[in-house]
């Protein structure tokens, strides 16, 4: 139980939504940046992948996960997936104008701007997050002179659901996708499936080019709002705790999860959700 | 319109489902082998795909798709797709005794021991199909000293999905799965994405390995199912016509599908459903 009627709202739990287990990039980040909040992650595992789907499809799908999540009592919602973003962002925003809901791209899009020196940059994420053009409508509004390299490469999302991150496909997969990006000094990974790649990517790219996610940026806007709408958890004795929530086998979410968290998962925290 | 009341039920149509485009491997085959009839193809693209969820999942997904089918007026139905068989066969067997219902792993597993002269197979299918060792085990009952390689193949459906089917990529993948198959004189794709691998397949394979899919022996075993139910449809002037319902964007379908398909599709003749 992540709430009781006795607590009020700066103790309750911070939803957290993805299609898979890609988001639990960005909780990991969220955890360090908030040692003291709550979350409740729920991954759409059954439906998973959403980057290939259309963004009417993707925008029903994060609807539904929303509702799931506020029904659970939540302060906030974090969007951690770039594909249900571009789709349902200011949508979630209109329809819960008293609750801080935060997407992943226009801090990624950010951190961006921020590590270019020429300005230019190249995108990765999945075909429907560069078919929504947002990552690049977003660094064009705060760069104008901004060279974009957009770059759809969901196929690296099945290699990370399949643990793939540093074998000799995920390094053909890799090569593939970063042909004739020598100019670039920037790349920002636009899918909360990407850092998982970071270490082959480092290995990969030549020296220099900075590799951008926004993670850690999204944890750091969330902090900010929450600090605005004073509803930061005080309570610094608490532990801060997770819950899972997830549309399929609990067992490969507990599986698969530990490598996009980077830490142990318990099957006793993830409980299997009906649609 | 595939039905009007006038019809006699010879002359309904065949439903085919799959959880994406692979599927259209087996409706290739379905449409040469019975060149009198017509087909409802049925594409869960909004959730594909199968291979990596849960069987009970995956069941309830594989009822819903018969369900729809059923409401269309078919006469026979055949799951396209191997996850879903594994998983929802004998059930739907069982809920619908009237109607002929068929899988391709029962046909797919009589092609390769019939191929086979070593007993040495190596089967490459979803996670899911190899967890369900229904191959495993047809296999083996009509062929006990069976040595059978079973190799979970995940990876292979999102290639083919994107069109990848003789780049770098697919050539890396397919080399790592094939690692230390040596000894085996029979393939079986156990999976209806896999064909579309076939020519790379041959290049890569030495010579004298047996390639076998499910796709024809399924069209043969339907034509004696029809012809022992006596409803092959006889009115051979009629155009052999097919119809497609998917559950996710038709553009996409249009375009992917004619990979699997072999031959140009026209997005009048996709419909797009609500779940």
């Amino acid at each position: 139980m992540l709430y009781n009627k006795y607590m009020n709202k700066s103790e309750l739990a911070i939803g957290v939504f993805d299609s898979g287990m890609g988001g639990l990039t960005v909780l990991r980040s969220l955890r360090k940046a908030l040692p003291y909040e709550s979350f409740i992650y729920l991954g759409d595992t059954a439906r998973l992948p959403y980057g290939t789907k259309s963004p009417e499809t993707v925008k029903l799908y994060a609807l539904q996960m929303a509702k799931i999540l506020v029904e659970r009592r939540i302060k906030a919602l974090v969007i951690a997936c770039n594909t249900a973003t571009s789709a349902a962002l200011s949508h979630l925003q209109e329809l819960m104008p008293d609750m801080p809901v935060l997407g992943v791209i226009s801090p990624g899009a950010s951190a961006a701007v921020l590590a270019t020196k020429s300005g230019k940059i190249a995108v990765l994420a999945t075909e429907t997050t560069i078919a929504g053009n947002m990552y690049q409508r977003l660094i064009t509004e705060n760069l104008p002179n901004a060279l974009i390299s957009a770059r759809a490469c969901s196929l690296l999302v099945a290699l990370a659901e399949e643990g793939m991150v540093d074998n000799d496909i995920a390094r053909t997969t890799l090569e593939h996708y970063l042909k004739n990006l020598s100019d670039v000094d920037t790349i920002l990974l636009g899918c909360t499936h990407f850092p998982v790649f970071k270490p082959l990517l480092t290995e990969i790219l030549p020296a220099g080019i900075a590799i951008v996610d926004s993670a850690d940026a999204t944890a750091l806007a969330l902090q900010k709002l929450l600090a605005e709408g004073n509803i930061l958890n005080n309570i610094k004795s608490k532990i801060n705790s997770s819950y899972y929530l997830v549309t399929d086998s609990v067992t490969r979410f507990q599986k698969v999860g530990e490598i996009f968290l980077n830490e142990t998962l318990s099957t006793a925290d993830i409980e299997l959700i009906d649609l």
